[in-house]
């Protein structure tokens, strides 16, 4: 898996690259599979809406074999390291849910901000990722991204502890207006299995779903080793402390464990 | 303006009818720059958001000339016309704003259960008319339809006086669900101008819109004229008692306006 010239390209420009169907669908309905059955648990890093629907589960990779492979699968972790030229640790890993009617909005924003103030993050050498296991359309509430906004840096923000039930660092109309008037606003939309990769610093948001429609996404940060927080206030399963870089699995792990007998659980 | 035979029949069978581009840009941008002047101005037929940002705007056919002349135009009246057979009177005019960053949902609904159980509607013979002043896209929070599903008849609602700020008859999630199984989801999209006509008892909803990218369409209901309203309840700025059939204006009457000479208002 080696991201080509052109792709390495447009990434450094516009911020943003995506990669459709670089999952399998039977890969991503075993994994959708495990994130109903996880949404389902009553743990505390399930956090919900208002409503009480799941927004999102932290940390599911630590507790979770098959969102523990997908951590590690080479797919997805060799072209970060190709793209930052060093190797990676997991700093966030979260399955966002933007549940069916009632998926709420995650307002403007950029993520390095937050890891910056919250966590000590030194540089924005850290990459997110959103993998898709649902079909994202454009009427289930996509992630919107504005392209090229990450050569803003970072931009002045708000903590929003008001909008939903999620505390983010939001920012104003004005910044957004300037930037979307420059780059645009792209919604990349596909099958499931698609991995969406973007800049600590690309702005982007996402609107509510109200369709029977879910849209659940693995949403996950790989920071650079050489990067690590230094001064991390979140609890560990928001933004972990173990910055052991990830060593990749074999290509086909998760197809093999969707295949494997499960053992009875009751 | 007549609708070809292979129109009206799918009108019939979808529920819904798509006419891009109908009124011209020049058009178009007068009637936006009217629009906002009317919600600007401080009126009860304005209603806002929680937010304090517009909503909608009621009757502005009957204060503001650019949207008397758009409420008798022919491009709109006239295919109206052919698929009722008979005149027809307008019972509802809205411009409905969707403002840029906090417009806020329409939850799933029917429109002629409201207009039965608040206005005595007899049947459901009235035709509701999205023409849009701003470009609609996918991400600004297009109107949502559930073609085919007109043919549910009048479902059972419960009035949701919470989500929003306008009170609405909406339909429950099985409900919905039941129907976009069947009938998909589809949300027309495209430049200023185009005319978007569906059935009463059409399901229809929209997200929110958190783009900078305003998304005011007008939002009018035509009536056939023996189909007039029978016991209203709501305020006649919501649903007009005067059921004079339409005489339609000249098809260059709304860019003569246009291009007229404005006499100064300071």
């Amino acid at each position: 898996m080696k991201l080509t010239p052109e792709q390495v390209e447009f990434f450094h420009r516009e911020g943003w690259l995506f990669l459709p169907e670089l999952f399998s669908q039977e890969e991503v309905d075993f994994l959708a599979r495990e994130a109903v059955a996880i949404y389902d648990a009553d743990r505390p890093e399930v956090w919900r809406e208002k409503s009480g629907a799941p927004r999102t589960a932290f940390a599911a990779h630590l507790y979770n074999e098959a969102f523990g492979v997908l951590g590690a699968h080479p797919r997805m972790i060799d072209p970060i390291e190709q793209l930052f030229g060093e190797k990676v640790y997991m700093h966030q890993f979260k399955i966002n849910a933007k549940a069916a009617f009632t998926g709420d909005v995650w307002q403007w924003h950029q993520d390095y901000g937050t890891w910056k103030r919250d966590d000590g993050m030194p540089e924005p050498r850290a990459m997110n990722i959103a993998i898709f296991l649902d079909e994202v359309m454009p009427i289930n509430g996509p992630l919107m991204l504005v392209p090229q906004s990450q050569t803003a840096g970072d931009l002045k923000a708000s903590h929003d502890l008001e909008t939903t039930s999620y505390p983010l660092w939001t920012l104003d109309e004005e910044t957004v207006t300037r930037l979307v008037k420059q780059g645009g606003i792209v919604a990349p939309t596909g099958k499931p299995g698609g991995m969406l990769m973007f800049h600590g610093n690309l702005v982007h948001g996402s609107s509510g779903n109200i369709t029977p429609y879910p849209r659940k996404i693995v949403y996950l940060t790989l920071n650079a080793v050489s990067n690590y927080i230094r001064t991390p206030t979140r609890p560990d399963y928001i933004a972990h402390r173990d910055f052991t870089p990830i060593q990749t699995v074999a290509d086909d792990a998760l197809l093999r464990l969707a295949r494997a007998p499960r053992q009875a659980a009751e």
